[in-house]
Formats: structure tokens, sequence, C-alpha cells
């Protein structure tokens, strides 16, 4: 008899968020299912970890081969308390998501559903974040089922490079429509920002941050092309930074 | 005449922080100076930006070619805020820390530091970040003068390619041990978690996170071989997280 892979759940948006909740009935036939995500969400948090505070867990859910918490922690904090306390072991998998909003392109950077992916893959855990491209609560996650399936069942059979992880971005429209699946570098691409400013009760000056997304580029290889042109856009991730490109310039100054 | 340069400096132990304080004193000679850094320690805030509340600054000090302001944000909050709000334009520069603490390694991926330095990079602005090898409040900066200087001088007169922000990690050691400066590649490593677990006085349980670095590989072309060697480590860094060597792999599989 073959185990069942222990498979770890997490995201962002928090626990209640109709992104997971989809993704917890996608996932749970592959395995053992653990979930352990936020308990408020925590979008825009990158890789953030808690240590001015404790953090504290609560079950949330036990049946046969399912359990479920939430933390008052991070995505990593999740990640990392779910290896070391609740499972007391590294899973098998993990998958994050399904993220309401884009993390193509640049976004990777500011995500926390990725951060989570991130963590697992500095453990060596085979780590695959998902997104939808579109930030509504009410957003339509049934066309992402089929395609979150075949990258999950291909991730559980071959695993994936030792410290790779993979960035999967869907695009938000009908299933029909979704021509497949695209293997993508990640999308040169910026936020513009912008600030609301105003003036509170008493006089004093606030500022709420907002923005614009702006392609740099036009690549046909990349997940920001793949997304916009309806297909589902995969990208390798490494969390090594460096520009190996730009050492021989700065040995030359240095 | 020639305009001094526009030098935006942040950090993210907060703007009262010895390491801040230094990188100031060192930095004020190359230009005019913008000082916008977090009001209180930000550490392991990783790249959060705050979205959920409004950003607030204040006015601490006004001199000629100098201004300095704290915020309630985070890292990349101040450094938003200081292009759109403060400045209203990018600066020529942007300096970050002196971090206390490495940030070699695995340890950028969680750092604000770091993280409001690539948010330079990503605005087109030649950005450094400078750690020192030492946690405490106490670490003694002085050593990490003369590198700080040579470092800045020769961004300030070279720029950096577009894209690429430097990480520059300084040891701990008195200035006369320091054999020099090294440009290095991102060094393999983890974090090794562990949790204390404790039970609060209403018998509920909480965890607080700690945990060790971890070395894998002992490659001497690395941060942190070239820092547990007394030199003074510089790695290139890039916000590409495209895992490029994988492509083909996945290609096949998908």
């Amino acid at each position: 008899m073959i185990e069942k892979p222990l498979i770890l759940i997490t995201n962002d948006d928090s626990v209640k968020a109709p992104g997971i909740r989809a993704l917890i009935r996608y996932i749970r036939p592959f395995g053992r299912v653990v979930v352990v995500a936020p308990d408020r969400p925590q979008s825009g948090t990158a890789h953030a970890l808690t240590i001015a505070h404790p953090l504290r867990l609560e079950l949330l859910a036990k049946e046969t081969d399912y359990e479920e918490y939430s933390c008052n922690g991070t995505p990593a904090d999740c990640v990392k308390l779910a290896f070391k306390i609740v499972m007391r072991r590294r899973p098998d998998f993990l998958f994050s998501g399904i993220n309401h909003g884009s993390n193509a392109s640049i976004n990777i950077i500011y995500s926390g559903t990725m951060a989570a992916v991130l963590e697992g893959a500095l453990a060596g855990v085979p780590s695959v974040g998902f997104s939808l491209n579109n930030y509504s609560q009410k957003a339509n996650f049934n066309p992402s089922e089929k395609f979150i399936k075949t990258i999950a069942s291909t991730v559980i059979k071959n695993g994936l490079p030792l410290g790779v992880c993979l960035n999967v971005n869907i695009p938000d429209v009908p299933e029909d429509e979704i021509k497949g699946i695209k293997i993508c570098r990640q999308a040169e691409g910026t936020w513009q920002e912008d600030f609301d400013e105003r003036e509170d009760p008493y006089g004093r000056e606030y500022y709420w941050m907002k923005g614009v997304y702006v392609k740099i580029g036009n690549g046909q290889d990349t997940d920001q092309w793949a997304m916009e042109n309806n297909f589902v856009a995969i990208v390798p991730v490494q969390f090594d930074l460096t520009a190996t490109h730009a050492i021989e310039t700065l040995r030359n100054q240095f």
C-alpha cells in the first residue's frame, strides 16, 4: 500500500477566502491535507515574519485525512509553524492560493502567497502558488479547477528541481477560452505608485497607497503576456537573487 | 556648477537606530540627503506594503541639504512615499542601512533593508543596502566607514547596471582586520526554525519564533564565506526570480 502524500495548503487572503476554499476542494483528493492559513487577509505582506509577538494556532476542522488551522501570523509564519508544530515534519508538497489577484511579473515580490511558496522551496518541499487574475471576493474560480488539478498531479508525480518552485497565474476567463499551459519567464514590469493625499478631522495629512501596474517590454515568453493572452502561465522561481551577469562589471570597479 | 546628487537614506531598524545614524554621517558629504525611515523597528518585514491603513510622515529635521522624516509604514512604504510625496521625484541614489545584523545569503529574502533597496532598483535608482554582521544596538559601526564611503563614491561615480542593486555585508571586526572588498554570489543557506512553545496565564498555547542559520555548501565565492573571512561582501542583486535553468525541464512535463 502506498501512503498518501502529506500536503500543506496555505494562502495570504485568509483561511476564509473563496480562493483557498476552492484550492482545498481541488487538492483534497490527492492526499492527506493540512491547512494552516492566516486568520485575516495578509495581502502585500511579502515574506514578513512575526518576531515581535507570539504566534497562535486555532484548530478549525479535523476529519479523515484533513486538518484545518488558522494562525495569527503571516503566510511565511504559517508555513514555519505548519512544519515545526502542526505536522512535526516537512510535508511532501505545498500548495498556496488560489490568490485573489495576479502574482505575475513583479507582483511576486510583494506577494504573501508566493512567500509561502518560497518558504516551502527553501525547506526542500516541492511548492506551487496559484493566482487568479481577479481581485474580487466574488471571482469565479471554477475555470481554474482543471488546470490546477493537472499541475498538482504533474508536480506530485515528478517533483520539482531542488530549489525551484512554481508561480502559476490563471487568466480570468471562461474555461473554454483558456488556450492551455505555458512555461514562462517573469515579465519585466513595475508599479507606478500614487498616493491619495487626505487630511484627517484634526488637520493632519495622511496618505493612502494606490498604484497601477506598468508593463515593460513586449516579450511573448513572459507570464504577463501568457496570462493576458488566455494561457495559464507557469514561471519556475528560485530564491537566488544574484545578478550573475553584473559580477564581472563590478569586479572591474572595486 | 554641478548640482549635488539627491540621495535617499532609509532602513528597517527605525530612524533612531545607531546604524542609520552612522550611515547618515558617512553619506551626507556626498550630496543632498533626504531620510525617510520607519518610526519603529521593522526587521523581518521583507517587502511588505501597507494598504490596509493610511500612512503618515513626520518631519524630524530640516537643514541645508538635509531633511529627515519618520513614517509609520514599512521600508518599502518609506521608499514609495519618499519618491512620490517627499521628493516629488526619484532620487539619484538610494542607500539603506546600516542594518543591525547580516543580510547575507538567504537573509535577503526576509530583509526590510534590502526590500527598500529592491524598491529603489525597481524604479531605476542605483541602490545599495549595507549590513553589519552584529545584531546588537551597541554594535561598533566605525570600522565600516571607510568601506561604505568607498562603495558609495564608486556607485555615485559609475552608477549601476539597470535592474541591479547591491547587497553589502560587513564583517564585525576591527578595521585593520578587514581584508578588502569582494564581489560575490548569494550563498546557499537556510534558517532552521524552532519555536518556543509556551502557555499563557489562561492555559492557551502560544509560540515564539526562533531559529539558527544553517550554511549549505562551502563555496568561497559567496557573501557568507567572504563575510566570515573578514571581507566586505558585495552581491549584485536582481528582482527577476525566474529559475531559467528549469524552463526546459518543465516544458517537457507540461
